[in-house]
Order: C-alpha cells, then structure tokens, then sequence
C-alpha cells in the first residue's frame, strides 16, 4: 500500500495571502465605491526592459528556424549566460566566482526550496524570524523539522533567530551550533541589510563550526549604501562555506519570465565531500535547463542598455521606497527598510496586532499591506509595505495613511 | 556540522551520453574527413511551429506593455491553459479530468523527478528494465532505493520488471506488491505500448493493493493505432490510484522552451490521505509557475492552427521511424516500436554487446545511436535509434546501415 510523505501534513495552513485576499474581496463587495490601493504582495508592476524585450523577439525567431533552433539547453546553463554573470556580478566586484561555479534555474524560489536536499536529514537548521516561509517549509517537507507547536507558532527542532528593532533586524549568533544557517539579506520582509564586517562575523562563524550559509541574495540590485556586501562572496571564506542564491524577478521584474541562479564555489566541501557536484546531478536528474529564449533575455540584462533600463526601473521602485518610508515617519510612525531594499517595515500604531492594523488600514484607508505576523512571530505588531505599486498609487496610498 | 545527503553517494556514475560523446569525439579526431549521422539523443531537430511562434512573440509584446504585463503567474498554471488541456487531451477522450487537476510544469522530467516526495520514504517502487533512468535516480537521492550492486546493476530494494522480447516489452504483474508502480507507455528506449485491456489490467492491480500508478505519457501524441490508450484516465477506476505526466517537448518540439503537467484526479487518495493538496502544496512552496509567454506558447498548441503544424511535425518524424525500421528489417536486423513511438529498439546482430554494436557501427557506417544497456541490464544486445533526425539524415543513415 502506498504511503504518503507525513512530513507534508505538519504543515499549518498557508493563510497569510489567501486570508488577506478573502478580507480585501469581502471589503470590495461591501464598498464597491471604494478605490483601493494594494501595496502588499512582492510583485514588480514596470514591464519588461526594451532590451530584454527585443532579445526575447529575436531568440524567439531562432526558435522557429531550423538552422538556428535550440533543442534540450545544457543542464547547467548556457556558457554566454554564466559567463556574463561570473563577469559582471561578481569578478567586477573582486569575488572570484568561475562561470562554472554558477548553476541556471528557474528562480531563486525554485532553488531555496530545492537545496536542503542535497543535505542529510539530520542536519539542524536555523533561520530568521520573521522570515520568508519557504526555507522552513521546505525542511518540514522533508523531515527535518519535528512538529509544529501551534501556540508558539513554530517547529521544534528549528533554531529561530529573533530580528526585532534591538538588534537592528539582523540575527544574533544563536546559543546552539546550527549546522545550515538561512540569511537573506537585504531582508524581506524588513528591509534591513547585514554591514559587511556582520556578515563577515557569520561567514568566520560558519567557518569555525563546519557550518553552511544558504545566503538569499534576491534584493541585491536594491542596495544603495557602500558598506553593504552585494554578494556574500566579497567575505573572506565564504568560498568555503556558503551558497548564494540570486533572482531576474526583482532585478530585472523577471516574476512572470522565471530565472534566477545558484552559486555552488568548488571549494565548498561538508564531512569531505564537495557539494558541487551533487548539485550538479540534481540539476541533471530533476530539471531540464530554463528556456533559450529566458537565458537570451537574461544575458540582455547586463549589457549596457539592458543595464541602464534595468537600474531605472530599480530607481523608479526605490523612489517609491522613500515616498513611503518618508511618508510614514512625517506621519509619525516608525518604519524600517526601504533604504536598500524594496519593503518597508513598519510599526503599528497604538500597539494594535498586525492584523488589527491591517483590518484599520483596510477600512479606513482603503489601502493593503501585508501583516508582519504572517511571517513569524516576531514580526508581530509589524506591517509590510511594498514599493513594487505605481508612483501614483504609492504616492496616494501615502496620502491616504497620512489622513488616517 | 553540516552533512551531506549520503544517498546522492549511492548513485554510480552517469556515464551513458558522456562516453557516447568521448567516443564520437575521439573518432571524428582521427577520422577528420568521415561525417557523422546521430540518431542517438531524443532531442527534436524542426523548428517551432509557426502558430507557437506567434503566440510567444504576441506574448512578449504584452511583457513589455504596462498594461498587459504579466508578473508573477498563479502556481498551478493559467486557466487558459488548463482549461483547453482539460477539454482537448481529456474530456474529447472520454477522459473525466478536470482543469483544476491538471498542474502546468517546466516539463515532465521535473514532475518524474520530484513527484515522489509527496510519498513517504518506506514505499517500495517498481520500474520497467530497461528505462529512464530520472525515475530510480530520484528515489536513490530520496533514499527509497537502498544500496546499489554492481554486479547485478540493480538497487537492493527496488523491483525491477523486465521487458523483453518475450513479453513485447511490456512488463508482467511482479511477485513482489510495489506500492509505486512507474511506467511510461509509449516507452522510451524500447517504443513499445500497452494495449487498453493490458493497461487496464495494471490500474485494477493497483487499486486492489492500494498502489498508485505513476504513469508517463510524454510520447502519447506519437501513438497510430487505435486501440492503444492515449491517457491512463481512459481506463476505469484510475481516478483512484494514477497519476500521469505529459510534455509539450516531443508533442511540439518544446524541449528547448520547457513545458508539461501533472494530473492528480481530486479523488485520487493515499491511506486516506488526498494527494492533490500535497502536490499543491508542493508547487506553491517550491516552484513558481511556468513562464506566462511559454504558457501562451502551450495554448497554440491546441488551436486549429497549431494542431495541424505538429501534427505535420509529428508524422514527419513518424515517416522517419518507418523509413528506419523497413529499414532495419529489409537489412535483416530484429526491429521493434517506430510504430506508436519515436524509437527503434533493435536486437544487435550476432550477440554483439550494445557498446560493441555501438563502436561497430561508429566506426564502420559513422552513425551514432545509444546503446540498450545504457537503459539497465535488460537492454543488453538491444540499440535504440532515434526519429528525431531530418529526413535526409534518416535515410542515408539506414542505407550505411544496410550496406555494413
């Protein structure tokens, strides 16, 4: 008799969005004169880039040419992609990344959900709080987890690291040795970023114990500040102990084209056996390459006009990160992020939850966000804004907190 | 410390197309002057259709519109596609699938791969020998399959079915009960079927032991004949216990664009348990949609248009798998499939090993094909030659092969 995975049936219900969908349906209905201005899910609005736009037509006429159609891609990426990639994002900011070293996917999503399997079962993980929900999803999926306790709303055998206003929103080295640690930085949902001497602390830590850093990069192209590492290999070590994942959907509002990438360095070893090649025969064995004409539009990306166009969208959407950020503390709130990243994390008002807050915002401001709780319990009395709207509705949205 | 998934380690060496391509370079190094036909890899060589074409570049024009650019797509797929899939690939059949059963992928080798992690670690699979090797390679990751023996090139705890000549390379009901029963019909590498009565035999074996029957249907679009089943939903009561793969790569040449789905009928239950929110599940944290201009692509697929283009593409390819086993045949050799399927499974004359026939017919006729063994133990003496070739290839290949 089969049997399913019961790993899958520890997992609670995954309301956060459905929730907010089901209230701002309800509300619209009730209000149907309501305007209302969504500022909550991680979307991108701006369309494509030209750039990628005219390279996408153009491979796509490969693809309906005999002599230039491209069949099955490599597994691991085509060399023009990880060439430009190993060029521009990192040897031009001194990491010494190989072209090989880089792995083409579907997206960071895909990957982050993906890389806990080349690791054992017996591995303990550790992650922020709050926190994107797919690194622990993923492990309670495959079994590394232990149950779920409803009342402290986490699972047992997961180290939590608390990011709250004391500590700047960044972890502290936790009291017990993980053995995979989680960090994405700049941080969604709170926007805030890791200095290069803190991340370097974690790389060293990391080091000491044998540790691996599964390090989210998908806000990188959003940094703004100096001091404030692009990659985590621009830490001395980090070749030796961390994977990083890098997405097109923020930088380049790849959300509807899908691709993103994976670096494994070939130095990285855990127990003596190197990682790159098991990630290697994953790629091989579970997935097919990302589409020619994706890896095309990729490529325009980094060259100079693609480049240029790219940044301008970024500078459109970070505009909108000061509207609101601005706005907020004018109308006196507190509010964390928007600086180097394109969330905005704000405080509620009056110690209301962050559901509280999202129902007021909702009703009087006809304005959506998304309540920090969904991401963990320390992002309680927390709410997230997004800068990824119109400069119109950002700028009315604002307005709109502002009259409250 | 961090460990490594210790199962990876179990996996020998995959080393079938890369010493077929070390073999083929070397050759052409010391024969500069001899051309090579290759009719080994399963990649499609005509360009995309020219409806599929449109669509995507109709597509991208709406990408790099504001008003109809497409961000994030919804996790199981785009109803425009589901809902012609559902009507066109099922319910024209007869087949009772709805389109909210159906989960649009980046391919069927993504989904051959990954769906067994919605199953528990102590199920028990069963396999053909030979074939694909994605279905036994994904469990060993998963550590369902126990150690490999390389004296028996088996996995101590996998059930192994033959298919041979004697049973027309269908397998035989096992003595052992598997709770996963993989099968994929039209096969690759062999091109057999299954008839419908044969199929549905192997659906009430499994609904009386309450196994689930992953079924592979990625060459369905190649089947000629009338009474061999298209889907496994053809037959009654598979609603209860199958689930079935299908791509877009060798229906209409999207090996290079990417795109399948999944089919989990909603009455389809484990222990009791629904496996339909698993795979959701699964999708959502996972993986984040196909491309929106790639499902576009999909959707011309289905249109009068399109229908007609691959359907031409398909029975071109089908008048090469003809021309390849009349000719085999006419030459004397022992030739099997070509009729349902792309592939030509052939007996290596006089005892020869298949990578004795390999080099044989390397270095005497220059075509390139793959050996059976590459396949698992019973494709020993066999060879499979590809349809995906041009047509001109196809034919002077057969006459080299005639005149060795």
């Amino acid at each position: 008799m089969a049997k399913v995975n019961d790993n899958y049936l520890k997992l609670p219900g995954s309301y956060l969005f459905s929730t907010i969908g089901k209230k701002v349906k309800d509300f619209s209905e009730k209000n149907p004169d309501k305007e209302i201005i969504r500022l909550g899910i991680g979307d991108v609005t701006q369309p494509l880039a030209p750039a990628v736009i005219d390279a996408l037509h153009k491979a796509v006429d490969e693809m309906g040419n005999a002599d230039s159609f491209m069949g099955y891609a490599p597994d691991l990426g085509y060399s023009f992609l990880r060439e430009v990639i190993s060029e521009k994002d990192f040897k031009a900011r001194g990491c010494d990344i190989e072209a090989d070293e880089i792995f083409v996917s579907d997206g960071a999503k895909s990957d982050c959900g993906n890389i806990q399997e080349i690791f054992g079962l017996d591995n303990r993980i550790a992650v922020c709080d709050p926190v994107y929900p797919v690194y622990v999803d993923s492990n309670v999926m495959a079994g590394r987890t232990g149950e779920y306790d409803p009342q402290l709303e986490r699972f047992k055998d997961v180290i939590y690291m608390k990011c709250t206003k004391e500590n700047g929103f960044t972890p502290d080295i936790p009291s017990e040795v993980p053995d995979l640690i989680y960090l994405c930085f700049p941080n969604n949902p709170t926007g805030a970023v890791m200095k290069k001497e803190q991340l370097q602390e974690w790389v060293d830590y990391a080091n000491k114990h044998d540790s691996v850093i599964l390090y989210d990069a998908a806000y990188e192209s959003y940094i703004s500040e100096a001091d404030v590492p692009h990659s985590i290999y621009e830490c001395e070590g980090a070749r030796d102990c961390a994977i990083e994942f890098r997405s097109f959907s923020k930088t380049a509002g790849f959300t509807g084209l899908r691709l993103g990438y994976t670096v494994i360095p070939k130095s990285l070893k855990t127990g003596g056996v190197d990682l790159w090649p098991l990630w290697a025969r994953r790629h091989g064995t579970k997935y097919n390459g990302a589409p020619y004409i994706v890896q095309r539009a990729g490529e325009a990306v980094y060259s100079a006009e693609g480049r240029k166009q790219v940044e301008e969208q970024i500078a459109y959407y970070m505009q909108n990160a000061k509207i609101i950020s601005e706005g907020l503390k004018d109308a006196g709130f507190e509010a964390y992020g928007g600086v180097n990243a394109p969330y905005i994390w704000m405080k509620t008002p009056d110690n209301m939850t962050s559901w509280e807050f999202f129902d007021y915002l909702l009703e009087k401001g006809n304005v959506v966000g998304t309540p920090g709780s969904g991401f963990g319990p320390s992002g309680e009395h927390y709410f997230r804004l997004t800068a990824f709207g119109s400069r119109e509705n950002t700028e009315r949205a604002i307005e709109r907190i502002k009259t409250l």
